[in-house]
């Protein structure tokens, strides 16, 4: 659901969504078994550091070439998760996982689409899949992570290689990556990658700018910083989620960015006319502040107005990430906001905050 | 079951198995509908068509890198022939291909072991769900296939490029592929890769030679000629259905290709030590007849015999291929010998000999 709304987290190693495919195997798994919320939640980032690990071993060609990481690394990593829960041995976990790349893919020409989400969904069904076909003694094979004819090399970037195979599972435990860099939790129901811009867009909503005004928006990214942002000219606020050009239109036209917004309607007159102003451009050259995420990302949204004056912002560390994280009142507002009833949404806080300590089926059952 | 057993049919434009995902698609979606055979036919050879296109499309390297043709292309072009017979609209063709390629996928390390099959039915089942949610009005991208990160670009091998993909539909219906250059059907229980040197073996075998006066065996392809044949040293028959030397070695022992042989016991002492002294090689520069299927392929089997004489066969077009088809009788007794009941294999054959006729609910009920 999450993912439905682009509402989920992120996980800049992962460039993709962890929670929106290890939560739900870890609570379809939970359901019916005695798990504690302490078991579940060391499974939980087991499965995040798994995702982190693969993403960073797989590398950033993969996911420029077309694959969507949510999927394609989600399904593996939830099925090492729910091997964790489930106390498999290192062969049963084996079998899992090899059973999983068989199902791995999904593709980010969905983006923009219904079955974007669905990516996430699938790829939970096929870890509960690999994980019950295990217990039903099942076999594939041993070496689907690691051959020359397994995931990594298929799925692989051109920059991936065996050092960076090899040091897979290097200073497991050293630093968990759930907590370094961390989750970034969004603020807006779209794309991570135009938090940046949308924040640089936000800023420059204060200038209260005529739109008849303006000139020209250019946009700057490094190269390949707007590869999740696949859609320039969106017809409709769900393909909006996918394009810087939208997002800044909503915030220089005063329009907020709530799942109204977002949703399945045709975009605004006015937001069409302000997008056909706009132009992305790259900068290799551009540096961006050391704290910038992912690392060297930057969106500046530079503004030319009708008399040659130029208004431009730049932002690196956009709100919500863990280096600009929200707090704990703010997520918990987020939460309220999205939940369909106040009194459940209150209880499901309270079981959250006692997570280590809760019985999982008393959440399962308020969810 | 076909695709279990290794006994299915194969397309060497394809390099997989067209039936083992198409039929059972077609078969489920005639289910409870009112389909003339002839109708079903037709969609049948649109599958296989669209199926050897692709393969021809995404080329050669991509089968190298790792994919399962069978199920990377089946679940795709079997969304094509449901959606031939199911009478969709062309978007609405396009719509549940693009879902299909959200699902594609399966990796050839797996060959050899219960998940290889299992392949060709998640791909069946990613058809059907992709042709169903089309139906329940559900969205994905139209441009799933031809995007610059959609199915063809993902997938192709290096190989393929623009020109490939833009002939994709030309001459469409000139002749088509189900005829010329055909399908394959299988004389054995194993990987059609291994058909070659299984022939050449098989004539070798006929000399009678002790196994213990062979000093070794050479075993010659062309280059990526034995790219399917996973298995080197295989430790049971199931693995064996993947490996040139388990297969060379069963015929020049005088064991039968029989399912038997082909199942999860331990490969047997003799075969093992026989095939101790194999070893595979390459040879680029040898030319084949023009006949070769698929076009260049043969294998070479050598054998040198402690007083250092030579036996050496070569194949290039095996038996069973399109170019040295089994006759109907030999297919009708393959039929026989692997169907448990022989009263209903016998009304199969009957309802398959007039299958333009045929009402699809009356086959369907014998299967």
């Amino acid at each position: 659901m999450g993912h439905a709304l682009d509402y989920d987290d992120v996980h800049s190693d992962v460039r993709g969504h962890p929670s929106s495919v290890i939560l739900p195997v870890l609570f379809a798994l939970a359901s019916g078994r005695e798990i504690s919320g302490k078991r579940f939640l060391d499974s939980y980032i087991i499965g995040v550091e798994v995702m982190a690990r693969l993403g960073q071993a797989v590398g950033t060609a993969s996911y420029l070439k077309g694959w969507h990481n949510t999927s394609l690394l989600g399904g593996v990593s939830a099925t090492f998760a729910g091997a964790r829960l489930l106390r498999f041995t290192a062969a049963e976990t084996q079998n899992a996982v090899g059973i999983a790349v068989s199902q791995a893919g999904g593709l980010r020409v969905q983006f923009g689409t219904e079955m974007k989400p669905l990516h996430a969904g699938l790829a939970a069904q096929q870890a509960v899949q690999s994980l019950e076909w295990t217990q039903q003694d099942f076999h594939g094979t041993k070496t689907a992570l690691d051959s020359i004819i397994g995931f990594l090399h298929v799925y692989g970037g051109k920059e991936a290689n065996e050092a960076v195979y090899s040091a897979l599972a290097e200073d497991w435990g050293k630093f968990w990556r759930i907590a370094a860099p961390g989750l970034w939790f969004k603020r807006n129901p779209f794309c991570s990658a135009a938090a940046h811009g949308a924040d640089a867009a936000l800023e420059l909503a204060q200038l209260h700018l005529d739109a008849a005004s303006i000139k020209k928006i250019d946009i700057i990214f490094p190269p390949n910083g707007d590869a999740a942002l696949i859609h320039t000219r969106p017809k409709t606020g769900e393909q909006g989620r996918f394009s810087i050009e939208y997002v800044v239109a909503l915030a220089l036209l005063g329009q907020p960015f709530t799942l109204g917004n977002f949703g399945s309607t045709a975009v605004s007159v006015e937001a069409e006319k302000l997008m056909g102003k706009m132009s992305r451009s790259y900068d290799a050259e551009h540096k961006p502040t050391a704290q910038a995420i992912p690392k060297g990302r930057f969106t500046i949204v530079r503004i030319t107005l009708a008399d040659g004056s130029i208004h431009s912002r730049e932002v690196s560390v956009p709100k919500g990430s863990p280096q600009a994280p929200l707090t704990d009142a703010e997520l918990e507002s987020k939460w309220r906001e999205s939940a369909p009833d106040q009194h459940i949404a209150e209880q499901i806080l309270e079981a959250i905050r006692g997570m280590e300590n809760v019985r999982l089926e008393e959440l399962a059952e308020l969810l």
